[in-house]
């Protein structure tokens, strides 16, 4: 398996990235292979020649960087030459199996959509994040692609993270529901109802109905549909919140006697771990033609290592022909092919 | 001050509801009276017959109640003799100056809007909540009033936030950021870009631009402005993963040692204590044509007290004057006119 890069991408590049690849070797197959984006110069002297010669990894010459704050479409149409414009021609053009970036977020789902296209049958790739709780692991999607969600759009999210929950992370029959703002069926936006009733026309998906924000950790289901704008503000306040309360424990503690503190410390440490997302080694993007995952912008070597191990799992389920088996049995099959022409008008 | 309390409302109805009535006395003023709303053969067996004789606590009969799952719009209709809706009558025949209910969110929502009706410049009235944090406290409107959000709307929810804020919080010149996913001014929907577009035209207000969910937490902004569904996700996110972060440290602390997880039990309670929001007694509907305040479904006794000193201290700060006065110099005012007519259309 060719596994491609971007070693530009995100806070710490291309120090942490670059080490996270070389952290990954070790666990790889032999007939694996590790694909560096960006400039040559500046990635070969982070490099041990022992790896060079083993042709375990090799380097792609990107000579732009696109920023973290540059605008996503913009800066493509600039920067042709950027590791993650590279990035994604190289998953189009079939010379990568998967492409993994910490960089930014919006083009790197403007890039992956643009040249890998979407998978027969999906009319929108979601971004798809694992969110670990004490009543098992929760599939959400979108967390940040698609700020302009369509029922159609939310339905598919529904089936392809009911899918990598079942295939990546064992859980039979996955329950699913949409985020809304009341448990009744009566409650949510015209989006949230529409997609209901798309979704009750589905008899394959393990549907619950609404869930709110209280209940991603109550272990109630499996997969949460939600609209990206709404998923990425999840996603960062769930950051947010955890680091702030930690903060706030560890200063109480101070306060109170420092021994407790450290007692303290460990336990820490242990909840951290156990519901550390870097585990699952960033997001996936759910629907497009390859296996692209994109990291957060603060990941270290760690996550990096976490993102190569899982684009090898995501690509050896299968999961993308198991996706396109799905939809093209599903009762909107034909509606998602006029709409996704709509789509792609409006794109191009 | 007339106070009037839906004594059905939430789940823990009648009992803590009156309890909370009862608890509040002591601090009121002599001429503040309580008015509670219910059926009266509930309610008056609860009340001590010294606090009747003394004229402080009243019933005002109301047979109906409509549960927490009902449809809002519908109970409504169906129930006009319902608590809430007796409750929103009082409001609006100007015999009670504040009202307060812990019930149907939505319900409430709607009778307060269609019988007290909103203040001269307001388009909408939003839900709004303070979040304690390590910061400082943050206010958040739209919190679950209103889910289709028009631009005027979230730029009115940034004023009326402001100079809650600004008075009741005493935070001068409070920073207002818009809930976005990304920081930089070109990122978000079409409705915050709108939004910030109409901000940045009143020079007024102290906007610092886009805001993440991460950055609730961090002390770089007094006042969130956010539609209604995001809002309402954040709130009850928060809801959830601080009392899923608790259990988890709690479980963690027991398998540790048992000593360590009692030693750990006050500085919980501390955290809890510094960062609860009940301190703030509920939450206040911003812009309606008097004093709502809407508690927690859950509210105690406790919640109730701090809801009707919230109230006492909203009405005697003379907030909605100053919102009114700032929407008559708006520099929106003539638009907000022609929208208005337009909303009272679309609703009846």
């Amino acid at each position: 398996m060719r596994i491609a890069i971007d070693a530009m991408g995100g806070d710490e590049a291309p120090k942490e990235i670059i080490a996270g690849a070389l952290e990954s070797i070790e666990k790889l197959a032999d007939d694996d292979k590790i694909i560096l984006v960006g400039p040559e110069d500046q990635i070969t002297p982070l490099l041990p020649s022992k790896i060079i010669e083993k042709g375990k990894v090799s380097v792609v010459h990107a000579p732009d960087v696109i920023g973290m704050a540059d605008s996503p479409v913009d800066s493509l149409r600039k920067k042709p030459k950027s590791s993650i414009a590279i990035l994604a021609k190289l998953g189009k053009k079939d010379e990568a199996d998967a492409v993994i970036s910490a960089g930014n977020t919006g083009a790197c789902v403007a890039a992956f959509q643009m040249r890998m296209r979407n998978l027969p049958g999906v009319v929108r790739p979601g971004i798809t994040v694992v969110f670990p709780t004490p009543g098992g692991p929760v599939t959400i999607c979108d967390v940040g692609a698609n700020i302009a969600c369509k029922p159609i759009h939310l339905y598919q999210y529904g089936v392809m993270a009911s899918i990598y929950s079942k295939n990546l992370l064992n859980i039979n029959n996955p329950r699913v529901g949409i985020m809304s703002i009341g448990e009744e069926d009566a409650k949510g936006n015209e989006n949230v109802k529409k997609t209901r009733d798309m979704i009750k026309a589905d008899k394959k998906m393990n549907f619950i109905g609404n869930v709110e924000g209280r209940d991603i950790f109550k272990g109630i289901c499996d997969v949460i549909i939600c609209e990206g704008f709404v998923g990425n503000v999840m996603l960062k306040l769930t950051e947010g919140l955890v680091d702030g309360l930690f903060r706030a424990i560890k200063h109480e503690l101070m306060e109170e006697k420092i021994s407790l503190a450290l007692k303290f410390k460990p336990v820490m440490m242990r909840i951290y771990q156990k519901y550390d997302y870097n585990e699952y080694g960033g997001a996936l993007l759910l629907g497009i033609d390859g296996t692209a995952i994109i990291c957060h912008g603060a990941s270290k070597s760690k996550t990096i290592k976490n993102a190569i191990m899982a684009s090898k799992r995501y690509y050896s389920e299968k999961i993308n022909d198991k996706i396109v088996e799905y939809f093209a049995d599903s009762p909107f099959a034909n509606s998602v092919q006029n709409d996704k022409t709509q789509e792609l008008d409006s794109n191009e």
